[in-house]
């Protein structure tokens, strides 16, 4: 069994971006507004939609996707806090139909309705529909809802605490992940969602979160962005600041995926982050689609990079293909 | 020969703090105002300042430190334009007294008087200053003066080329070095250095900087950020942008350092990274200042990682020591 926990929606209907681009002009001409939150779109269309990712599974030999929506397309900073839940709410129920369409296949995250500067809480009633109704098993969310701006608190400022009180109750961990980005200074997957997540992970040791919520579980994607290639400094820097061993401080709450593409890089995350840490997943349809000249395959077949380290024991193995998944994931234990 | 390329002076004494203090006091209160730029130092102070720096170049066996003002110090961000200006200048003055009291020990970088919004070309009398009189080989230039808003252009914006066309001209690299962060998201050594170095180097990426000056360099420093673990990612982007692969796009013109403080990080650095474009350094007395219970050693003796990478080879190890050093920094071995 293995399970890819970081999937994106990056294969819609066209159907959705036209009533994105309805939904949008509307702000400035109410002329152009959609005339209903009805996209149209066929139960045989969805699971068209999803055809590149169905051959991916099967080509490269996983068996199921924690699928939730286009990272870039959430951009909570784009228009506003009503406009963010309309399109939150469509864009769940895109994922809610397509994991009930092939539930052998995928398994459900929802996005959040973020807005900058809108309280975190106000996110909790679609929190817990996309959980109670929709059977979502984990969240994502933004820790920058500006798109690059930066403007809000950190990820331990207390205006964050409500909704934190609701994914503890719910039993669903939130991948932290940035959206698209409007400040020019930084390219979407090539900068902000990496800084993204160092930045969080920074955020966490200069923190007390998990004191306070201590079966809080937050997954850091894309290899957990620069910080296990700057394993030691992190470490050091905690040491300066006289906080607890990262072990003791995060590692009973914070995990990482495999997003990294390429062999050494794969192979430095296994050699510094402990196996229980580590999830595996591709972001596959993603960031990057192409092939790599130096080895003949797809850069994000992530999967081939674990499979080539041998020193790893079969039990790490297992964990970091669907065993840690129970653990992190309560939920989809018990849909299994 | 072993040069270390990145050392900032961070045990400064309490005079140069005293009169910043003053400095921005009197932005408020004219009657705070520092009443000289004279600091007052001796040659004697200066030297005595230093002797952490000195003690680690023996025991860890470095021969010389490329040494510049406190990163955090220069706090573009803070102030005006010419109160950066005047803090700029006393702090380049300190590190060429420094420089010239202990030339075997010691070469000067410089910081430049950025300011945000002002235009870089503002910088060029301080840059032909620190270079022609002090004799400065290269520079630390600012991605970011808003110090964490992120709120001008990339350095691949048109306003930066003045700067670029002086750097040419002059023959001196820049190190791409952010100052302190404003911004309470990101911890300065924690998040927003590391963002910075990945920040620029996807910037590179989408321009063609290096088409416009063939002959600019820049270091990418603390190991390029994310860029090495992820460098699969960043061949893949730019090759789905249609850009040259990475090698031929940016490697004669970007270079990374090796602080990077632990043995894995390092080893994927020398075996990812071409060794014509890494150069030895430790950052030291810097970002961590402890000793990792792991080791027993100094997280930042970066020498001893290098030292432990059994596979590299004597030329390359030369290459990374002190060999690519007369390369990046052409004024380096005229003054040699």
């Amino acid at each position: 069994m293995i399970i890819d926990i970081h999937g994106h929606y990056t294969t819609e209907p066209q159907a959705l971006h036209a009533f994105r681009d309805k939904q949008l002009a509307g702000l400035l001409d109410s002329a152009r507004k959609p005339a209903t939150t009805d996209l149209g779109i066929s139960d045989e269309a969805l699971v068209k939609s999803v055809a590149p990712q169905l051959k991916f599974q099967k080509e490269r030999g996983s068996d199921l996707t924690v699928f939730s929506p286009r990272a870039s397309g959430m951009a909570h900073h784009v228009g506003s806090e009503a406009i963010s839940a309309e399109w939150t709410r469509i864009s769940n129920d895109l994922i809610h139909r397509i994991c009930t369409l092939l539930p052998e296949n995928f398994v459900g995250v929802g996005q959040l309705p973020q807005f900058p500067g809108a309280p975190p809480k106000n996110c909790i009633p679609e929190l817990e529909r996309i959980v109670k109704e929709l059977g979502c098993v984990g969240v994502n969310l933004n820790p920058d809802p500006s798109g690059g701006n930066w403007s809000g608190p950190p990820l331990t400022d207390r205006s964050w605490y409500p909704l934190y009180e609701k994914l503890c109750e719910l039993e669903v961990p939130a991948m932290i992940h940035v959206s698209s980005s409007c400040n020019p200074n930084f390219h979407a997957t090539g900068a902000h969602y990496i800084n993204g997540d160092t930045t969080a992970f920074m955020q966490l040791i200069t923190g007390d979160l998990f004191k306070d919520f201590p079966t809080l579980k937050f997954i850091i994607p894309h290899g957990g962005g620069a910080v296990p290639y700057h394993w030691g400094r992190y470490r050091g820097i905690a040491q300066d600041m006289g906080r607890p061993p990262l072990k003791e401080l995060l590692l009973n709450n914070v995990f990482f995926d495999t997003c990294v593409y390429h062999r050494p890089g794969i192979e430095l995350l296994l050699k510094v982050i402990p196996a229980d840490n580590i999830l595996f997943a591709s972001e596959m349809v993603g960031a990057v689609r192409g092939v790599d000249p130096e080895t003949g395959q797809y850069y994000d077949d992530t999967k081939r990079y674990v499979d080539s380290i041998d020193w790893l024991s079969a039990a790490d193995r297992t964990k970091i293909f669907h065993g840690n998944v129970a653990k992190v994931y309560p939920r989809f234990k018990a849909r299994a």
